[in-house]
Parts: structure tokens; sequence; C-alpha cells
């Protein structure tokens, strides 16, 4: 029978940190889902067979918490696992850690099944006479020490900046990139911030699509002196995503 | 004695490419920047081993022709090697191909040493005895069939975007990096444009760094039905880079 968690090495190259010679949490983030659609694909669960019964996956949350970013030319390892099913979502978690085991960090992932043809959520239990229920770990192996997905309260956000998107920003399937909005969201901050603290947390929630040449507005609302909430919206209206950014002092 | 010709396999993750399917030139040359920096360090010519002598590698061109950019979930490979050594510059070849040697295209790269306090030049045949000519390859190992860098004339380009950088642009130097240069000039190119023909030619030549904060100006001048070049200016005086762009119809 397959181990229900697998360990994907990940090596990190030099044009993937930032000035402070980090990972982008972009970057992180896309590895994550590359491991996350590679665990997928080994069981019979990746975009590939879905899409020839017309399924596909749809990334609803991912929280990701480092109490260390890696450096360039460092060696990682990212484990992950299906921790739960509930009908019209799974959870999937991350351990992002040292080859030695040394954890670096974690994260959560939620995703829905959509129908292509009628972009509906499907019931994840009757698919294939639940089959993804053998995928989930017992109890003791889901160790995944941080918060789940929090929720999102804008009362009184602030525009501080609206942005046009091009072809570099969207994927295959003509929709902005899930993880070109974690890079747009992180370039809202100056740079005395990240030469100041280290990201600790980044939270986003996917609402809606957005396409090639749609306009993006970021509104900002601070909730302390280290965190802070984003809404996206499409061409001034449709929430399209939302995220929490939550930062820490340097630690040495 | 240690081949001349390192070969690295790549594979094209479903982030990477484009709203066509096909691998973003960007991604592209990152993996062929990655090559090269694998290639030097492999021979005691890596930046690690250079910065502590107080040199580091410049890129100065990069000139990168596909008859065919691979897809999604393909798996290619980079060949790399050394062309020459002419004083103050190396040339560095590539050819990139599928893993049965089926052939998809070719770069070409130029690159400086500099010394990393004074900015200045070195020469590169003076430089620990003369070691970089024992890595130039063989004339007949030097399969590259495609035109060297070119020149670029400004007369009468226009001034049709200009954008501020923020963090997710620069590298751990505090540079632009030099592949979302590329990022940002294939932006200029409209939806239409990637739907009707494919890129065939890219080519780079990086004049001067830019920062973080600093507004580029993106000056464009038609060639050609299928040819631009580029001028990219920095808060619209210096000149950054200047690329030129090569479409041709889609080929079936």
């Amino acid at each position: 029978m397959m181990e229900k968690v697998d360990t994907y090495p990940i090596y990190v190259e030099p044009f993937h940190v930032d000035f402070t010679g980090h990972i982008f949490m972009g970057v992180l983030g896309n590895h994550l889902l590359n491991a996350a659609g590679n665990h997928s694909q080994r069981r019979g669960w990746g975009i590939g067979a879905l899409n020839e019964s017309s399924h596909t996956w749809v990334l609803s949350r991912l929280s990701i918490e480092m109490t260390e970013l890696p450096c360039q030319y460092e060696h990682i390892e990212i484990k992950t696992w299906v921790e739960s099913v509930i009908k019209l979502f799974t959870n999937r978690n991350f351990a992002i850690q040292r080859p030695d085991g040394t954890p670096l960090g974690y994260a959560r992932s939620t995703w829905a099944m959509i129908d292509m043809t009628t972009r509906k959520p499907c019931d994840l239990l009757s698919l294939y006479d639940g089959d993804i229920l053998r995928y989930v770990v017992d109890e003791a192996d889901n160790v995944c020490p941080i918060a789940g997905h929090g929720r999102f309260r804008f009362r009184n956000a602030e525009k501080v900046r609206s942005i046009h998107t091009y072809y570099s920003d969207v994927d295959i399937n003509g929709h902005i990139n899930s993880i070109k909005y974690i890079e747009h969201i992180l370039d809202l901050f100056p740079r005395e911030r990240f030469e100041q603290q280290s990201l600790r947390r980044l939270e986003i929630a996917y609402k809606a699509e957005a396409y090639m040449g749609d306009t993006l507005c970021f509104y900002q609302q601070p909730v302390s002196e280290d965190e802070m909430d984003i809404e996206v919206r499409k061409n001034d209206n449709e929430t399209v995503c939302q995220a929490k950014i939550c930062f820490k002092k340097h630690t040495l």
C-alpha cells in the first residue's frame, strides 16, 4: 500500500531569493502547489486524470507559517499529505524542513473539486466511490502545529494601489496565477519592512478568478504593527482574493 | 579530465507555462542562468569561489532562439559550454533539447568578470593563470547554429509604458533581476500577439543596474511586422537594457 505522506526535495535557486537572501514566499508557495500536484497525481487524483472526467482542483485557501525562511543554495524538503475530506473540500497540509528533519515551517491548504462544465463543486466523498478517503493520514501523522485559516473582515480598508495585469500574470487557464497574487501583495510593502522584519505568516483566500487585462485594486487594513489584511478587487468591485501578512522582528 | 559540456535536466512545471501552455521565456532564461552558474561552479569559477577574491560574473548579453518552446510537464535538457574567452569577456553557449536529442533551440550569452570593489572588468586570461582556457570547448563541439548578438540602434523609439519596481523585482544584490526585465518586456505585448504568434528569438543587452524603487520606462521601436526593439530606461534617462523580440506565425 502506498505511503500517505510524500517528501519532495527542493533546491533554493539563486534567482528565487529576495534581497535579504531568503526564498520568496511566492516561490515557496509554488513549490507547495507542485508538491500537492505531484502527490495527487501519484494517487490517480492529478489534474490530468481529473480533466478526462471534466473535473479539476481549485485552490481555495493557503496559509504558510515559517519560523525560518531558507536561503539561497539550501536544500530543503517539502512533506505533504491529506488531512481530511469534508464533502466539498479537502484539507492538505505541508511540512517544510531541512533534510535532517529540522522544521522550517508548515502550511495548510484547502481545495475544492469543480466540474469544469458547470463550474460547480463536487461531492468528493461520492467521486470514485470515496477513493480519496484511502489517502487521509492517521491523526498521529498529521503534524501541522500552526493555526488554521482565519476569517477576514474588511471594514475600513484603504485603497493603496491598482495595477494592470499582463501576459506574465496568467497561467495556462488564462487566469491570474495564484502565485502572482502573492507577489503583487508582497510588493505593497516597502524595502524597509523586509530589512527590519521577516515574513512569519501568509494567509490567502481565493474568492474569484481574474483574467489578463483586468485591473487589480489592492486595499489594505492594518491589524497591528506586524499584521496587515489585504483585499484584492478586480475592476474595483468584485473581490478576487483576501490575504493576511504577518511579520516578525528579525531574530539572529 | 572533466568534460567541457554539462547537461542539466529540466522539468517544465505547471506554473511556469504561459496561457498557450508553453514555457515562459523568462523561466527558460532562469534555467539557462542556473545551468551557467552550475557549470562554472563545478569548475571552480562559481560566484561563491569568486566572491572570496572579490570578483563576480556580470551577464552582458543573452540571446535565445527557439524553433519550439517546450510545454507543461515536458522533460528537457540544457547543455552548456564555454565557447571562447576574449580578455574581458567570455562567451557561453547553450543547447535546449529533448532527452532524445531533438533540438528545441539554442542560446548565446556573454559575461564579464568584475572586481566587486572597483566595479571594473578584469582580464579573464590573467586570472588564475589562464585556468579558464582549459574549459573552452573544441570548435567541433561548439554547435550553436543561431545568429550572434546583434546591435541596437534606437532612432525613433516611442515610450509605451513606465512601471515602478518593487520587492519581487530585485535579486540578492538589490538589483532588478535580469529575468524580471524579460518578463516586463514581454508584458508589453497584447494577448493577441501570443495567440497568433510564437516567440522565436529574444535578445537582451544589459547596460546598467537598476534598483528597487526605480521607475522603468519602456520604449518600443518596431523593426518589422514580427520584430520589435525595446529600450528600458531608468527614471527616464539612463539606458538599463535593450532587447529585440522576434515572433513567428504558429506552425502546427
